[in-house]
């Protein structure tokens, strides 16, 4: 089992994501400061693995603070806020800060150790509900395979980019777990390759077939009958069912469309953004080019080129079949079913 | 001006894009043998420099048979046979290979020094042509662009790609030089990246503005208004317009259509297999999944994982907006549109 998160007595480990599959390396971390320059620097990704990230980062940072209040509340504050910058589009980020504003907010008369204990237990909550949250939509989502299916996926929705167990390769799992014969074509999902270096690696430690391909390889597969269903993550989802996920998931989905494959958002409820009425809204991260024209390293373009690295894309509600969440399959009008399964899951 | 491929008295020296953008370096051929590999191990690529390579190794290795016939043209029938089996996809290969054995069968009781004669000048007359259909191609297809565009396109079907000049580029070259303001999205192109390193090369040797952008993005492109209209070359185009490109051009076609932007395809004539009823027909080269999962040197997906590598798909003609070729500008019905470009070719 891949847990690429772990906090320790003082210290948050990360598996290093940007040296996978060469070499597991953990990153040990220590501040806030380390969380949000390891969130941007993309040693862990993935929105659900994102939001633990901060939480625990959070922790970090908070023990730095005054044992004084306001003080510490004033401090806490600022780390928040420096976290909410980290990146713009995993709206598990923000979510997750402002679980852990809320438990500040409601502990106004309590002494800084217990409200630094009581952030220590919300962030375990949120990896462990994760976890949880993974497994259950996974279920959900397997009901939705045949027993023997293709499953082609985008980036790494897996274990890595969550708690653990993953969202679309969490329904590959459960499947495989009931029986079902599932095979996975991965996007190699350029320029990051987290489908050839993250899923690959996870896949292949659990027996799971895999077969990597460029992204410009998925409609051929389509083409040519190789596809049953595709299964993606989501770094935010708006109210009206729109899915803001990795660059090329929009293209994936006009493809399956274009072929009656149907395309599955696997995604916890602390994804789904009611805030935002549509994917309009939501905010497109644009990286550095030169991620784009450097691979490892090695330089694959002319030397003062320019690329273009918008990190993620927004694939409309009317192109996608339905949103697994642990609390089960939405389906069109998303409007009211993302709410329903938003109120379902903020209850006690 | 960009002419991959030269030939001298007894050598044929080809640019080899394998090392581009780096470095600049020309691989000197002498045999029929030496193009064969030259052609399957992508030193040089593109259907219509594919084509002209071939003629000017098949001369290299009529040089080296028996000087009496019908020895040589035992020998020559045998060379023809190699080389058609180079590379599958592309039809210029063969065209080219058809051109030289119709010279030698049109010269029964010539003296082989006369045939040796002519089958230089048939293969000098197919690079002069390959050059003069694609700088009229580019006139034609000019035409079709606003005064102020961005193209994009899908691997490279440049000078590289060609006796010089270019299909796809060749229009956006032709639309500079009549004053047009055009700028290019080039799609990388995975896995040989053709996009990235050669057509971003070319453009900006002739200070043509360029954007790289991963596979993945073009979609997003689209989506967010970006693309005025996508122009790519083609391997090999069917009698009914479907046309063979590069792995991948098909999902650009899908979401061209998607978006209402016009998708052209540029191709000399002797891409046009009329003997092809429609794209199923087409052979599909599949190449080394090694060749998806190591990029320079370097492995991006765990040991032991499978890659899949269809080197080309077929967008059928439906997705096809206009074939532009050095006769004019083809609509559908291409069945019928298709036949006149290429008997008008034919015309003494």
């Amino acid at each position: 089992m891949i847990e690429p998160i772990r906090f320790t007595a003082d210290t948050l480990l990360l598996l290093d994501q940007r040296l996978l599959p060469e070499r597991e390396e953990w990153l040990e971390l220590r501040s806030t400061e380390d969380a949000i320059v390891a969130i941007r620097d993309l040693v862990v990704r993935g929105a659900p693995a994102i939001g633990v990230t901060a939480a625990y980062g959070l922790v970090l940072g908070a023990r730095q603070l005054p044992k004084t209040r306001p003080e510490f509340d004033t401090g806490f504050a600022e780390l928040c806020a420096a976290m909410c910058e980290a990146r713009p589009t995993a709206i598990n980020l923000a979510w997750a800060v402002d679980r852990l504003q809320q438990i500040v907010g409601k502990m106004p008369a309590a002494a800084v150790d217990e409200v630094l204990a009581a952030l220590l237990a919300e962030s375990e909550r949120i990896q462990v509900a994760d976890l949880d949250a993974n497994r259950t939509m996974g279920r959900h989502g397997a009901a939705l395979l045949g027993d023997q299916a293709t499953v082609l996926t985008h980036c790494n929705a897996g274990a890595l980019a969550t708690a653990g167990y993953g969202t679309a390769l969490g329904v590959v799992r459960a499947a495989v777990e009931l029986g079902k014969k599932i095979q996975v074509l991965a996007d190699e999902t350029r320029p990051y390759l987290q489908g050839a270096r993250l899923t690959a690696w996870e896949l292949q430690r659990d027996d799971i077939p895999c077969t990597v391909i460029a992204d410009n390889m998925s409609g051929y597969m389509m083409q040519t009958g190789a596809v049953d269903a595709v299964v993606v993550g989501s770094d935010r989802i708006a109210a009206n069912g729109d899915v803001a996920n990795k660059i090329g998931t929009y293209m994936v989905a006009v493809l399956a469309r274009e072929h009656g494959i149907p395309f599955y958002v696997a995604a916890p409820t602390s994804t789904i953004d009611l805030g935002v009425a549509n994917g309009t809204e939501i905010p497109i991260e644009e990286r550095d080019g030169d991620e784009v024209v450097v691979i490892g390293g090695q330089r694959i373009a002319p030397v003062g080129i320019s690329a273009a690295y918008p990190a993620f894309d927004v694939t409309p509600a009317r192109l996608v079949d339905a949103i697994i969440t642990e609390q089960g399959v939405a389906r069109a009008p998303y409007t009211e079913s993302l709410r329903a399964h938003c109120e379902a899951a903020a209850l006690p």
